[in-house]
């Protein structure tokens, strides 16, 4: 629970009989600061959210079911005739409602259905509705994501993250929202810096089939009212590792994954070329696949790495895989094949890629590729 | 056949019992025109021919089954003393014999086992060997891919090509050996370009998983002796026809695919954005496993689109596949799903994305990722 924010989360008929939408509600304004996706083509509920002239929102309105992009001005003008009519509903300030979706891109929203099913929302709203609302928000999730942390300042502080996603996961960033509560008094001015770091340190340090969604969010919500600066510091403390939580949930839940895979690649003359080649990596369908396979088929990963389109000296690369040694100076070390396979049956892996060429590094988390995450993309919208 | 090329295809014992060792004999020296993989890793077998100082050929030996790449300086090494004992069988001139090798990266080539089988090899060499050749190079390829072609000059010229390659595929290049042979007589020199030019209207403008190889290799062998440049335009003709044939029973047997994507991006400002933006769908996992389940689910290919990091406007974006309108100025067109379903169970699909911005375009053909894609490479080198 967060002093002044309630929440609701309801069947309200755009998926069949599941939770499909939820509502926040700040019983005093609150201050949003955001982070959107980097895509070209961005969903309805981002173009709208940024042209509202305030931050101050004073609800929250999120759907699953229907991504409400590449639905043209008709996409955003449906989000405002729903503002309207939950405006009126909560007796709120007019423009004060921001709007995040997620689904099948292309499909206009349901809104006679959703319109209808307000009432219903704002009788559901609870303190401790937050299970609901998270649920509310899923696609292919199999499970809802919340994490939490607390903090003193002044006086006790907390936060809660609520995230959904888990294909179409791509840093910079994924199909995935993700909203964050706090009853932390602070304005966008003074977090929004923070807030896009922790992003980088988290949602951007994930991927799970290297694709960008049109829908990424990532929101904020603080309170409004006299500042606690002196405990800033323990506020983005407790922020990153409410972010990190839920970025390490969102991976855990890829797409068909059976393991999590940590790719560090260090020893790299600057940061940028570590984090090409671990990106590199972390989304090649053939190293992917190895590990669904339990193969340590280390010629894949430096194939990849040799493709990342940044200078590498083969011969110095060393390949570290659940701590065993694979190859170093750019070949093959005597391992014993079953001992690696038998490591790589583990929920989740450690490898290292070493260029031994200078000292800055980068790490990433990715999933492997499996039947699964073929069968569910294969018929996501029948 | 092929005036003055003798071809051979055996087994060697690098694989069990399969074909695993090509070797092709010019009865007069060829020359050899070469284009290789652009990944910074590449494999003993592109070192080595690079070194060689001339660009005068006696013979050809390609394995599968061992990619000989990430094998450090021990896998030149080996390379020239199989050329040692392949220049005595043959009698031969020093630093004549090229090489090409694939199969898995980071292992040795078992040269006692190869050198141990050179005589059967050299005895096997026929005028009409090409088909035999042809299988010694497969991996995971389910049928050879030889491609003819002749023309008119001063006399009557043929050309062959052989190519290997199923999966690591991906424009510039893919784990693809390819092998052109004619009797045309032109040097290096005059048909260096041409080549190039040809690589990137066949093998460039294919993908199947979007992974570069250490070991993507196309080799021209033309005779030497007086030019015949009255018909250099026809040799090209003919080349160019030989190249796509080549490169498209590659992406026709695109590793577990069951059907190709012919890519038409046009309507850009730049042929630059056009490609951009066609190799991004190309290897996007969830537009290819959509079109795996026969999903004309357009969201995925504009969000793929978007996501190129070229400018788009998505609000011009019209999509059409198989002649059917799925989306115009952005936004979805009333289309008949079930319609638009039965046409994607064809075997090769025709997509069109206009960006309605300008005049260049650019196009490529992928594949679909199946279950068997992911079944092949989970178990790869077991």
């Amino acid at each position: 629970m967060i002093p002044g924010i309630r929440f609701a989360g309801i069947a309200s008929g755009i998926k069949n009989a599941a939770l499909d939408l939820g509502l926040v509600v700040f019983d005093e304004p609150a201050y949003i600061t955001a982070v959107y996706t980097k895509n070209k083509v961005k969903s309805a509920h981002i173009l709208y959210n940024k042209r509202l002239r305030s931050n101050e929102v004073e609800a929250l309105l999120v759907n699953s079911g229907c991504a409400n992009a590449c639905t043209g001005p008709e996409g955003v003008r449906d989000l405002k005739e729903l503002s309207e009519k939950l405006t009126s509903h909560l007796k709120a300030a007019d423009g004060k409602i921001v709007f995040a979706s997620t689904g099948v891109i292309g499909r206009r929203l349901p809104t006679e259905t959703m319109a209808k099913a307000l009432p219903a929302a704002v009788k559901d709203l609870r303190k401790n509705g937050i299970d609901s609302f998270s649920r509310a928000i899923m696609t292919t999730d199999t499970y809802p994501k919340i994490a939490r942390a607390s903090f003193k300042g002044e006086k006790e502080y907390s936060i809660a993250g609520v995230a959904k996603g888990a294909g179409m996961i791509n840093p910079l960033l994924a199909t995935m929202l993700v909203f964050i509560f706090t009853d932390y008094p602070v304005s966008p001015e003074k977090i929004r810096r923070k807030l896009l770091q922790g992003a980088k340190e988290s949602f951007e340090r994930i991927t799970v089939d290297g694709e960008c969604s049109t829908n990424d969010s990532v929101m904020l919500f603080t309170r409004q009212g006299r500042e606690d600066l002196g405990c800033l510091d323990a506020f983005c403390n407790a922020l990153f590792s409410v972010m990190k939580e839920l970025a390490m949930m969102i991976v855990r839940d890829g797409e068909g994954a059976t393991r999590v895979i940590h790719i560090t690649v260090n020893g790299a003359q600057k940061k940028d070329i570590a984090e090409k080649i671990a990106r590199r990596i972390a989304i090649s369908p053939l190293t992917k696949t190895a590990f669904f396979g339990c193969d340590p088929n280390w010629g894949r990963i430096i194939a990849a790495a040799g493709d990342a389109d940044v200078p590498i000296q083969p011969a110095k690369v060393e390949i570290i895989l659940q701590g065993e040694v694979l190859a170093k100076n750019g070949i093959e070390m005597p391992f014993d094949e079953d001992k690696v396979k038998k490591l790589m049956e583990e929920k989740e892996l450690e490898l290292i890629v070493n260029l031994h060429n200078g000292r800055a590094s980068y790490d990433i988390y990715t999933t492997d590729l499996t039947f699964d995450y073929v069968k569910i993309n294969a018929s996501y919208r029948s």
